[in-house]
């Protein structure tokens, strides 16, 4: 990208220019060599947007209740931006997403925008990739980024990390307190929805839920997350779910904990994005081919791998290979 | 860990020591310090274990397909490995692996070791580290490394990209062709198993999977992928599909094909080597106390992480500060 279309692309974003919105996003979703100076850039618009994490098991209901919350957000003349993050497969969930994308795309408002990411998990980019777009929403206007996960795993748990509040999400049926438990929910989640609340077994499952909260590790000054019962598909306990997380928020902001958990997010997209230039400028132009080479030595003189990994580590890293030349600041 | 430590290690694995190949894999998993010599050290003992890939969706019946494959290469004496990745979480495929491990555990076989790995999805390294855990199997002696995965996202398409064989298995119910394909499996196969062969439908399901396969693009002399029926849980189709498996492997082997992928493999395993190589060294010491401090001026000062991140790059990147040190060679 030239430094014009660079400069057109940022006028035209913050005009608030929908399609220049997805564009970027793309940009940065595909690691393009423009990405690094554009979220330089948009930087200094970011920090009016709250960043909500939505986590739980598959089946809980947690696009109904995203897209009840958006609804709620935007009755308040309140924009909001949505990342759905699907790192898992077509098998599970990807028709779920692909049924959301169709929605929104039918009912254009100004003050919602939707993307969901799902092929980039083998880069171990996700949750940054994921955190970065949360940025393009901020500077674009949004007041609330809404980061929604479709599985549990790890990757997941990353992805919410970044957030400021993790909402987690669960459903009488959807896995017992045990299940969240194993899968780490307990112990990350700040505001807990029990959703499909009008169902059978959904006290006994708060309950469940309840106690397995009580074993977390407390003080007297800690926070303790409620469990909002909801029924998100008839907006049921929005509002509550709203109220509570105003209340972390308060409380974070009160205790230092806020601040301490943005150094955390601010220390990991530093250390990503210094990783990802070192790694752009490792193998670009000569680096490239002497991977190649290496590659054919192991290959063609049954050469240790490992041991050309070694070698390949100090070649590269001396001789200011790494250090910026045309590229400066790309990513 | 020391070098005498490490001498020892070596000579136990040599030796056929079943927990010091457990610990090793831990070591590799973990990325311990030592897990860069260990691997260059154990590298020259491979070259024997032909690696077998093996995904499909949920439900497919995988687990019970290689249980039986497991047997066949036993009966003939040959020794095997099972590598089951689990990026998910314990929601979907967590209580699957749990079996498994239960049942391996309570009939100890010396030439069978089965290892699941669940949590390093975030690190993006999954499938690199798959591939050093296959190195470890291999040097260990075995003639079969079986890479299991339980879904098929992204990260499952990684893992088996670094086999030599790519086994897909599907069910009549556990997803039609079109959702196959959709998950990029039909591209990736190189021989199909259409599983529960007995159940209502699979002849139709057979000829949907064989009318996706005709859509691959192929010239006369490329590999026609066979689908091989099956019924996993009594046996049936497993010979059959070693058969198959040998014939692929020989035409690798006579169009040259296997070269090339043996080829991208290692030059895969050289890339991820060296980046963790450097990354190592980037974050130890001052790199850390550096971040440290970037991350303190973005939350204070409200200092622009992309902007810190593009300085602390140049910064690490010269003086030789990535040069090997004290901790040469290791990753």
């Amino acid at each position: 990208m030239n430094p014009k279309e660079n400069r057109d692309l940022l006028e035209a974003f913050s005009q608030g220019d929908r399609r220049t919105l997805s564009r970027l996003i793309s940009i940065v979703e595909n690691a393009e060599s423009g990405a690094g100076p554009l979220l330089r850039e948009i930087y200094p618009k970011t920090g009016n947007a709250f960043r909500l994490g939505v986590t739980g098991p598959p089946g809980a209901g947690k696009s109904t209740l995203i897209d009840a919350l958006v609804k709620r957000i935007r009755l308040r003349k309140q924009k909001v931006g949505v990342v759905a993050v699907d790192p898992s497969s077509p098998f599970t969930g990807g028709a779920l997403l692909g049924d959301r994308v169709r929605i929104t795309a039918t009912e254009p408002d100004p003050g919602f925008f939707f993307r969901s990411m799902a092929t980039r998990g083998s880069l171990g980019g996700l949750a940054a990739t994921a955190s970065e777009v949360s940025d393009l929403f901020d500077a674009y206007g949004m007041d609330f980024v809404i980061l929604e996960t479709v599985g549990v795993g790890q990757i997941e748990l990353d992805v919410v990390a970044v957030s400021e509040c993790t909402v987690v999400v669960l459903a009488p049926e959807s896995g017992d307190s045990v299940q969240a438990m194993k899968a780490g929910l307990m112990e990350i989640g700040d505001v807990f929805v029990l959703n499909k609340s009008d169902r059978e077994g959904s006290d006994r499952a708060a309950k469940d839920v309840q106690s397995a909260l009580s074993l977390r590790p407390s003080s007297p000054s800690s926070w303790r997350p409620p469990v909002v019962r909801a029924v998100a598909s008839e907006g049921r306990g929005v509002d509550e779910l709203l109220e509570a997380i105003g209340r972390f928020r308060e409380h974070q902001s009160q205790s230092g904990e806020g601040r301490e958990r943005r150094r955390r997010v601010l220390r990991e997209k530093i250390r990503e994005a210094t990783e990802r230039i070192l790694r752009q400028r490792l193998w670009r132009d000569a680096g490239g081919r002497e991977l190649d080479e290496a590659a054919r030595i192991a290959l063609e003189k049954h050469g240790n791998p490992y041991e050309l990994a070694a070698q390949l580590a100090s070649r590269l890293a001396s001789n200011g290979r790494l250090n910026p030349a045309s590229e400066e600041g790309s990513r």
